[in-house]
């Protein structure tokens, strides 16, 4: 056991210097590196193979409620940026400009997309003509770049990967069930594949997406008690339809603006999947989305047979379609062990000689560390009940949390001892401006979303009257 | 018969003017929308769904060989693309530069990627140690970018997706070796997937990527007898090694360079499709990346059980695996049999009350036109055979086409005559760049390869003594 702790050594104290673990996590599982240019991120062949799995899952159901993926130019003129007068607000601050392309200087600056809304405007001015033509319903994977000046690899980097769908609908109903449609299918994804239990709800003025009339996001509990926003959905209302005069003819003769949606989730998933799931010794993988569900250490290697058997084990698992992986390195068994413990593997399986003699493997979860044995005849199905047993727990373990987690607060002192605490605050709120902005300044706290079907007596700042139970919580 | 030749007519003479014909096809069947910055292109949903069957098809193949998928970041210090003397010179010219961020002139210029190998070769070379490191094989599907003055959608665009593989390795041989084995997976993939015949070898050093020891390019014929360069693959030797500082230390204990290498395919090959298969009436796309592999087309839809049995059908043949989708629209039969057709599905079903009563359907291969009956109980077996006919029968005529079209040279006059007259040349060459410049000049044809094992007495141009057979074509 000297070696294990040794290399847990090499990870921070995931309870007192939480940041320090992150970071010595994702470095050390080779899940990403630095860019050269500040805020950048190289996803590296593990993490992306999460986000490859990511994708995967999400883009199927995305299809499935009846989207087509496409793909927009990155390169938005600026001009496009300042038709509607919120969003140019938001995110002209954080753009990357092009000033200069072959050589020349460009008679108009450029930006990097820092999200798509505006070009997607135009050229759903372009197509759409008539109620025929809608509902339009789009999505894109890309990159996004917003000029960021605190950058943590894939919590917030000035580029990053997302999917970005955008939709628009004939009438106000239609885009406001996309919108919580979409929302759905997010939770429902986070929960089944990520296995990581969400709130949902509206977002406060401040906290919306500029130039949405209303944002619904989802945010998921921390290790450490933090919220991460894990994804969004805007309600848009005519506000992009008006600024890029995206009219259709309705039946009834008359044209009219259409109501557009927009959503997202990103490569910041992965973060909330780190920090969601790991522990002392590292990652902590759901099945659904890890890139080796399965890895085999063979015990004394050398042994003749062992490596044969080893490799017939890894392909009668591909085969049943586990994503199964046979470490045949010389490191030591030991040595093996700690590292794909550290990389999150959900299931180990060990099999050495006296093992194949008894026709059988040993098991071990990556969540519990429980040892079980199973008969290597039936390798397969118990690896696979096994992986299926893992993404459950998992989901149980922070569902858990998120639910003993959750305190209420009637004074912004209680507020405060909440989230100092590691915990999600619920309290009542007046629903002003200026006590979500106090909240924030004596907290570090901000409003991740309204509660819906609540109630509180009085504002937790103010005193007044709440019109709002808010979920307050510090926030990655 | 008269609708039918009406929207015929909507596109150009594919014989008379290719050109015209190639822009109708694209914005017509909605496969691409020319975006607002001069140069960029939306791909469209139908557009977008080839190229996922390209990525899943070529993804697999990647993988299968050994490769991982990583993502590097899109902005690159200006001052990497220096280091590498032949990349800066070639790329320099076509970057778009980004000069500032977040509000503030940045103290480094930034390029967008016109490709990769400059910050794959930071990361590689802060990444490789020893020699167990290597080889490193990683891919990565992204955006690029390249200031084009000539822009053609999917054919030239200043931005494009594609894919670009990088490896590092300890030796000549193996570099050489992987560079050699991409190019055969592009063969394999273009006429296995794309149906598409073509001509491989190494490029002169005129036309080699910058900074390469060689570029090694697969080309393919389209309608009018022009090349299309449909992907390359390269050996960089010690250069862009020597440029990053690759080094590992080597089983001897000393510190050598890597060798490398870089491939890519993108979006032009759906250019190449287009170009390649489409005749007057539009597209014909290869069942392979089809969208739509068979669009069912209901006959006297109002009759009792038509629409029943077309939505029967239709769920059969998608749950066999066949991309099968049913046109319920109300517009006419005629209609959508002139729209699937120039959209180029390639087989069209039709199903009427007599088909349904008879337990048949109509079968109409989009390559041929041919009509056949099938019984409905056997459908999906029968629509599975038709289009495995349709994919072979695509790549047969393009192979005639290929093997028809090539005449030999032995003058620059015939040279011209041969690629006027829609052919490939192969002439004798005597490996000088001033021949290799006066040939285009005269001819505005470029040697697209040099060929493998074939001789020639004496060089086209000059008639000095020929070094090398090439194949030359005017291209795109």
């Amino acid at each position: 056991m000297a070696k294990e702790n040794q290399f847990v050594n090499q990870i921070a104290d995931i309870e007192t210097d939480f940041p320090r673990w992150y970071t010595d996590v994702v470095t050390k599982t080779k899940l990403v590196d630095y860019g050269p240019v500040k805020g950048t991120m190289v996803i590296r062949p593990y993490g992306y193979a999460i986000w490859e799995n990511i994708q995967k899952e999400l883009d199927a159901r995305i299809k499935a409620t009846g989207h087509q993926n496409a793909y927009f130019p990155l390169l938005i003129p600026y001009s496009y940026m300042t038709r509607e007068a919120e969003h140019v607000e938001g995110f002209a601050p954080e753009v990357a400009v092009v000033t200069v392309g072959g050589g020349e200087k460009l008679a108009e600056p450029l930006v990097i997309r820092p999200t798509s809304e505006t070009i997607f405007g135009e050229m759903y001015s372009k197509w759409l003509q008539s109620y025929r033509d809608l509902p339009i319903l789009i999505n894109q994977w890309a990159n996004v770049m917003r000029w960021e000046k605190t950058t943590r690899p894939f919590l917030r980097t000035s580029e990053f990967l997302w999917q970005e769908g955008h939709t628009a609908h004939a009438t106000e109903e239609e885009a406001m069930e996309e919108t919580m449609k979409m929302l759905g299918v997010y939770k429902e994804f986070a929960e089944n594949c990520l296995a990581i239990p969400v709130f949902t709800g509206r977002k406060t003025e401040k906290e919306k997406f500029a130039g949405a009339v209303a944002t619904f996001g989802m945010e998921a509990m921390m290790h450490d008690g933090k919220s991460l926003q894990a994804g969004t959905s805007h309600y848009l209302g005519q506000n992009f339809a008006k600024a890029f005069d995206i009219q259709f003819l309705d039946k009834d003769g008359t044209h009219k603006y259409a109501y557009t949606t927009s959503w997202g989730v990103s490569t910041r998933l992965i973060g909330a999947l780190i920090m969601a799931h790991g522990d002392q010794r590292g990652l902590v993988l759901p099945p659904v989305v890890a890139p080796v569900q399965a890895i085999i250490v063979p015990i004394a290697a050398k042994k003749e047979g062992v490596l044969e058997a080893a490799a017939e084990l890894k392909a009668k698992l591909v085969a049943a379609g586990v994503r199964a992986d046979c470490d045949t390195t010389d490191n030591s068994p030991g040595w093996k062990f700690n590292e794909w413990e550290m990389k999150g593997v959900p299931v180990r399986i060990e099999i050495g000689p006296r093992d194949i003699e008894a026709g059988k493997m040993v098991l071990v979860r990556r969540d519990t560390h429980e040892k079980t044995e199973a008969p290597l005849a039936d390798a397969a199905d118990a690896v696979k009940k096994l992986l299926a047993e893992v993404q459950q727990n998992l989901f149980d373990m922070a569902k858990k949390r998120k639910e003993e987690r959750i305190v209420t607060a009637e004074t912004v002192e209680e507020l405060l001892k909440g989230v100092e605490g590691g915990n999600f605050v619920k309290a009542g709120w007046c629903g002003c401006r200026e006590c979500e902005d106090k909240i924030k300044e004596q907290t570090a706290a901000t409003a991740r979303v309204i509660v819906e079907g609540e109630h509180a007596e009085k504002c937790v700042c103010c005193g007044k009257e709440a019109k709002e139970v808010v979920l307050f919580a510090r926030a990655y």
